[in-house]
């Protein structure tokens, strides 16, 4: 018998609660306690225990390892807060615009520290291949964040190297946290690439998803429309539609968000006209489909009970607002 | 036979030489370089080396966590480069000026990051218990740092509040590396505990003795003078004028670096003067005599070869710029 997704998101929300922050320096451990408690979806350290009991594993063992991640999820939050100036995360106060930057800075750094400290608990003969996945992952989330910081001045962003990047800034942590997952639980090397290659792709649909819902989301559910198109992010639309278009397209794609003539409703409406004449929107469902697909099929191969894959097809669907 | 420091620095600096340093995405990785090879001392790592030479430890074996806490180093000034808005680090402009913060902010996380990955290729069997260590020490540099922030806007910092602040901020790494070089040799706890003593010590004296110089140094032997005066911040001579001032004296302490009509001469001399009123510089200079005495005391008591033991002295007799 292995848990429910639910019962696993309880027992890491649990687990959550008992961790211990040291209450001095206050302005260093106050924002890592704010920032820890603000909700999120737990995505990542659900998928690490999730995995970890598909193969065998305790969720005892692995809780550590899951701390660790979401820790160093929230780390990356708190830092990237402070270089895009976001003033709210999850509805909130960012720690920047609660803090200031250098708590901010500061507060990240010993969060990061915290998430080793985590990972130090897990079982010593696993520790170095964990860690080696763990610094690995880590890196591919730093450099995926540069990589989407030199897009924002980049003059030509390929469709490859846009994957590229949200291969390291988006999938780079699932990936991680379900390989360490299955190596704690003692899994084939074969199984533990194949778990790589799941968890990579699903991010991968996940974050094409939430670009596409950018443009094409439903504003009936919430979903704020355009915020991409103002900012003038790449995004896997814009790169496809900038290498679809005339030169003509292209200009007003490049120089639609600037261009103070025009309201945003007026922007948005111009960028999307240009989407919908190149079909940017068929191309990404399709991309979305693909990878999602892939990502499926790899579950089917891996050593593991049916009660294990049926658990991470869950996870997958449920990642991707979907019911079945 | 074991090496003599400066084989030490030399081998040191040859690894240092051979790290390997993605080039991709650029903006991350050049300024870890660039911060790297811009020189230093290499005090913490060549303290760890020598600590583990002396416990019967091999350098080869101690150079992967010789070289974490060299770039963990590195990853504390760049980050503080931004706290403190420094536009120049050992004469070369600093990497937060060269290419702005978000850089710096980022690269640091990698080189941070990278620390960990130097540290996780030593001897599998010691990884656990040197992680905790080094987890520790980094911890504790960070709320060294976040201390030394809030005093700048404290109304009144004690003695004892501020010895525990460079106790962190100036001692832990010193304490950290002389401890992970002894566990790596495979010391006893009982000799690990006496090694963080000595170093701690050492730190201290070594802080309190920069923090004299700033009002007492030769100026002809290019030190520049009074730079901690004018920027209004926390030493030892200060907060121990503090302590012994008259509440007019405080007043003129407290307001001196504000004071418009004043100038930066007339700032210093008006500070050192009550300095010398209040007799700190003796003070200081006890209290640095004090923890060095005490440093080099526990050395006696360490299980480690006389060999050893000469080299640890002449470590800390190099640090403080003593000959004997």
């Amino acid at each position: 018998m292995i848990h429910t997704n639910d019962q696993i998101l309880e027992l890491f929300e649990a687990a959550l609660g008992q961790m211990q922050t040291p209450e001095e320096p206050e302005l260093l451990y106050a924002p890592i306690i704010y920032s820890m408690s603000g909700g999120g979806k737990r995505l990542r350290p659900v998928l690490l225990l999730i995995t970890t009991e598909a193969f065998g594993g305790s969720i005892e063992e692995a809780m550590p390892a899951a701390m660790a991640v979401e820790v160093f999820h929230n780390f990356t939050l708190l830092h990237d807060d402070i270089m895009d100036n976001a003033a709210v995360r999850r509805g909130k106060p960012s720690v920047f615009a609660k803090w200031g930057g250098n708590v901010a800075l500061l507060s990240g750094d010993a969060m990061l520290i915290t998430a080793y400290k985590h990972l130090a608990r897990i079982a010593p003969d696993r520790l170095p291949r964990v860690m080696q996945l763990f610094n690995d992952m880590a890196l591919e989330v730093c450099e995926g964040q540069q990589y989407d910081m030199d897009f924002e001045t980049k003059e030509k962003v390929s469709v490859v190297e846009y994957i590229q990047m949200i291969e390291r800034k988006t999938s780079a942590l699932l990936s991680g946290s379900a390989t360490i997952g299955a190596t704690l639980a003692g899994a084939s090397e074969d199984d533990i690439k194949k778990v790589y290659r799941f968890a990579t792709e699903l991010g991968l649909a996940f974050q094409l998803q939430d670009d596409m819902l950018d443009s094409y989301g439903d504003e009936a559910l919430g979903k704020k429309i355009g915020g991409d198109i103002l900012e003038g992010k790449q995004t896997y639309l814009m790169v496809q539609a900038m290498s679809r278009a005339t030169n003509e397209e292209r200009e007003i794609l490049r120089t639609t968000h600037t261009n103070a003539a025009l309201s945003d409703m007026e922007k948005i409406a111009t960028v999307k006209e240009i989407y919908n004449r190149l079909d940017v929107k068929r191309a990404t469902e399709q991309q979305i489909e693909l990878r999602f697909e892939r990502a499926l099929a790899v579950l089917d191969t891996l050593s593991i009970g049916s009660e294990g894959a049926v658990r991470l097809v869950e996870f997958a669907r449920n990642l991707m607002g979907r019911k079945k």
